[in-house]
């Protein structure tokens, strides 16, 4: 950024940074673990989007479906190698490298480093990985991971896909017995891979064993051609993923060795003698991982969308505010921030909250490999419940954003669409949001009991022992201590309500035990979401509380931490004051503070977008322009369209 | 879709519908105002969505950009040929047929037809009529409406664009004095029209007079080039809308004689004199009738989402309910329910509420003719609002929907994002939706100033002379009255809080009247938003009260009825409760109505849907078949992908 801010800047938007009550340097600091690390991210994002490969593609609106395949192949194979070359081993220079290289065009190849070896990795033993492991990291092999099928998605016992041992060749038949039965979904699978692994239920002497992972040759390791029983191809056109060709895959008994099946845990011996594994909570590991990291990126996702469309509102004027007078920047409208600055918030609450997440995640991990199961659990709830509640939040605020650029953010020319498109499967994939909120629901029940026994709740859910006859603290300053009990008052209440309501239907209405779950699934959702929500503004007040940071930096994160919570307050007010938790005058005095925190924000806006620290080229936009030039480059972007090659078409 | 039902229907769909408690084609011919008009509707789709022409284009997801606009070119050609070869000179005949024909992509000349022609109709002089609607009729002349620009929007004063009158020679200088000012967004202005209608700033005697209308052509009527000192073209790609090219139009100094000034209402004459319209407020009219229309989008765009999405709920199974049981339908879940449900019912209600407008419209517009502005403001208000209301509505619900499809709602197969991207325009174009909030709540201050004068209001707004002080009458029935009631009371509590808020802000803040409005815009945005809320609850209550319909249909539509208004309640809760009006118990009487009421649509869901009466080709999707035979739909669509045509690309 530093030699970008010698270009000619828009007035007003240069204006807006000469506003900024901090050191933008000094957040950026603060939100990328400091200032060695923000100088590597820069190297790494310069070297990206100035390497001549990656600058000479045409870009992605102008591309038909195939092209953005074939495009983004190329793109992809380069940045992989150059990765090999530059020699970087370490996961976030791998990260920004790509995210800058790549600009929301999802990878054909992604799914080889972030599904394929890393199981391979971890459920191979030691002779599969001695066999597949060099051929997979050279990529002579390359994989995806295939679990979804036509028919069933989320509920993983589900699956059809069969894998029957036969002792007498010592090889598994991998056969789909149904249309539904397909694969559909992987990523890269259509075209690009020619190995997956694959989920298959097991069976062996005549038995079901459940879900296990085989390793599948797809395609002709030289020519690429589809192998012998093997069906597949792209699954076509999507809202979103043009450049990925998740596949189909149906399988006509395809034979592999034994020693496909990935035995680190559980084994199948030469005669079909099927050996358990020692314990079934270990796979727990890599799902809570890729949930977490959905935590981040639906943070940056937010964060992108939230600096293009605070550059552009300072940019943008509409509408006199007095007869006569100039249009007005439309980020001095309330209304507009009100829709943005929760957002940008927002992104702040889910940056920290994602570090948080994963701080914990490492520390899990290495119980675990000290073989400490005992927070496995709590992990799996906090990543599931946050991986929706974030997720969710991301979706719908991306489309805020757009939105809040009036007409232009409909035009690919604002980035926004492409965002959003690659943002939203994130609710879906890795766990249905609804479902992942009724795991989370379900942990917190277990905790309840607990709770109703008598006993004190450690960590995250020691809340649930709050006694709920209190009421708020809350007074005309709006004290972030306040904030974090009503919304701690409000998850307990509504774990309580969610866990009575479960209890009065099995005990008065005679229903069974699923039956009332199923009855109650709406408030177990509202129970989860006021529990992540909690969470969050919790990670967000810790972060301004216990960490060091510069005095002005601080000042404008605790607004923002403020406005994030008493937003919340607002948004779900009903929640809150249901039964009289807060009067009506502490409603007003939150009323009120929200719409003077959205004052304190404003100058600082556009330097706290600054602060998030995108480069131009990752964020594709003309409206999200550090310079402001939208207009100039609207126009350009309308020239430059296929469809007018020619002036009569 | 009388013979659709004979085809081979998967059985959980079959099933569904034996279920029901209600003749379907008793309410299609309810929604479409009695059976010969049903019928009708369905001769029309069927000549539509045969005809072989249309069924001979190729998928409009499988086609590159151009593609797209130049097969919807070809398809819209044909369908405009086709109206008047068949002689459907009835607005709803062309309504109902070109939408079976075009299934949501966009026309590259539509515009000629809703905006070039009714503005010809409606602002030529009887001359400048003769003169060019035969052209524009028999097509010769294609035109489109060009008003908003690349710096100016919704704020008409703030466009640039001139027209300076040269006496000497009697022309207009068109001209676009800055790059903001260049036409920016108009549909079909980029490639296909060959002239338009203009809004630009008209200047006389060195005097400007605003906004006025102007006959601009754009390409010669033979070679169809751009004519001189008109530089235009395609915007490029955008979030959708890929059929049509809408353009950018830069003028320079192009003059037009002066009868191409549109001058049926002011007036410049042959030496410069510019001549006033007798009534500034005479153009309301067809802005009125476009955000009428938007209502009636909305709610068909919402509907074609619950049907695919509630008939897929009906298919798709996951999870066993119980360890070993069969999968659930997952409409079985209860947070699928809350999902679906509500939307389906909001689909209902804006389905009638669009009903009204268009014949409170109707009823405004004949008044207007007899010259009584009476209601202008009124409609104005409430065309502004529901516009802005039922667009944002529907905007977020059709992404619920896909959602809940899982995965497969973001496939292109799923038709869903299809919908999205068509409907979601209309929360910004024909008026922003904040500001379309904000302009109902200006109309909600006047009235609410009268109220305070002691006024008694008539009509939509009577309800703001309600007494505050009353509580809400809710028992446990949930009484639809008791409901009137309690949206009655939000909107004008809101309302009375609003206004409180600017004159507090201007007595006792010493703010201007502009500054206090901006300061309590969020809270006039509430306002308005309950006020139309409002208005969405008594159209549906007053259909199901006052229309004759079988027993059987009017409870069902009685149940939706009450969802929709609870739903909003639970929803928007602390709106409702924070000055007390409803009781903690009357606010647990009705969450428990809410979840009473899901399991009451639930038999009947399937059924809702298909009375919608949507033919397949329309809904354009391999999950909202009538048949559910959404898997091979699936399937096959896979197979036919553009990048599957060769196996190893």
């Amino acid at each position: 950024m530093a030699a970008s801010k010698k270009m000619n800047v828009n007035p007003d938007l240069a204006k807006e940074r000469s506003k900024a009550t901090f050191d933008v340097e000094q957040l950026t600091y603060a939100l990328y673990l400091g200032k060695e690390r923000t100088e590597r991210k820069r190297y790494l994002e310069d070297l990206a989007v100035n390497d001549p490969v990656i600058k000479e593609c045409k870009p992605w609106a102008f591309c038909s479906r195939e092209e953005q395949y074939e495009m983004a192949l190329k793109k992809h194979i380069h940045i992989a190698k150059q990765i090999k070359l530059l020699g970087f081993t370490d996961e976030w220079d791998q990260y920004f490298y790509t995210e800058a290289a790549a600009c929301h065009e999802n990878s054909p190849i992604g799914l080889h480093s972030s599904m394929f070896l890393p199981t391979l990795r971890k459920q191979a033993s030691e002779d599969q990985k001695k066999k597949f492991l060099p051929l997979a990291e050279n990529m002579t092999i390359i994989g995806t991971y295939a679990q979804t099928e036509l028919g069933h998605g989320t509920f993983i016992r589900g699956l059809e896909t069969t894998a029957t041992y036969d002792s007498k060749t010592q090889e598994f038949i991998l056969h789909s017995p149904s249309l539904t039965s397909m694969k559909y979904w992987p990523g890269n699978l259509g075209k690009t891979v020619n190995f997956c692994i694959i989920m298959a239920q097991l069976y062996t002497k005549g038995k079901c064993h459940g879900i296990h992972t085989f390793l599948l040759p797809l395609r002709n390791l030289q020519t690429h051609q589809s192998l012998p029983g093997i069906e597949l191809g792209d699954i076509g056109p999507k809202f979103g993923y043009g450049t990925n060709d998740n596949g189909y895959l149906r399988l006509n008994n395809v034979r592999i060795p034994r020693d496909y099946m990935l035995m680190r845990y559980s084994k199948v011996l030469e005669d079909g003698t099927y050996v358990k594994p020692p314990n079934s909570r270990l796979s727990y590991g890599s799902m809570t991982l890729i949930r977490a990291a959905i935590v981040g990126d639906s943070s940056r996702g937010l964060a992108q969308a939230c600096t293009i469309s605070i550059r552009y509102s300072a940019v943008r004027r509409q509408t006199e505010v007095y007869p006569g007078g100039p249009e007005a920047q439309i980020m001095d409208y309330q209304t507009q921030q009100y829709k943005l600055f929760p957002l940008l918030a927002t992104a702040y609450a889910f940056h920290f909250t994602a570090q948080m997440v994963y701080g914990i995640y490492l520390q899990v991990t290495s119980q675990i490999e000290e073989g400490n199961l005992d927070q496995i659990g709590e992990l799996h709830a906090l990543s599931a419940g946050l991986k929706a509640f974030t997720s969710w939040e991301c979706s719908l605020g991306i489309e805020v954003c757009r939105m809040a650029c009036g007409g232009h953010g409909y035009s690919h020319a604002s980035g926004l669409p492409k965002i959003y498109v690659d943002l939203t499967p994130g609710c879906t994939y890795e766990g249905e949001n609804t479902v992942m909120m009724l795991q989370t629901a379900r942990y917190l029940m277990k905790c309840f009991a607990k709770v109703e026994n008598g006993e004190k709740l450690p960590g995250f859910v020691s809340y649930l022992n709050t006694d709920l006859s209190a009421k708020s603290c809350m007074k005309s300053d709006v004290a972030l201590d306040c904030l974090v009990q009503a919304y701690e008052h409000r998850a307990a209440r509504l774990v309580q309500v969610a866990a009575r309501n479960i209890k009065r239907l099995v005990v008065e209405e005679g229903q069974s035990q699923q039956q009332a779950w199923n009855n109650t699934a709406q408030q177990l959702v509202w129970a989860s979401r006021a529990h992540c929500h909690t969470y969050v503004v919790k990670a967000f007040v810790a972060m301004v509380t216990e960490s060091n940071l510069d005095d002005q930096v601080l000042n404008v994160l605790t607004s923002l931490c403020k406005l994030y919570a008493v937003h919340g307050v607002m948004e779900h007010l009903g929640e809150f004051i249901q039964d009289g938790y807060l009067s009506t005058s502490q409603v007003e005095a939150v009323t009120g503070k929200l719409m003077a925190l959205m004052k304190e924000i404003r100058h600082n806006a556009v330097a706290l977008v600054d602060a998030f620290d995108y480069p131009d080229a990752l964020l594709s936009s003309c409206l999200g322009r550090y310079d402001g030039n939208v207009y100039q480059a609207l126009y350009d972007y309308a020239k430059s369209s296929p469809l007018n090659q020619k002036d009569v078409s």
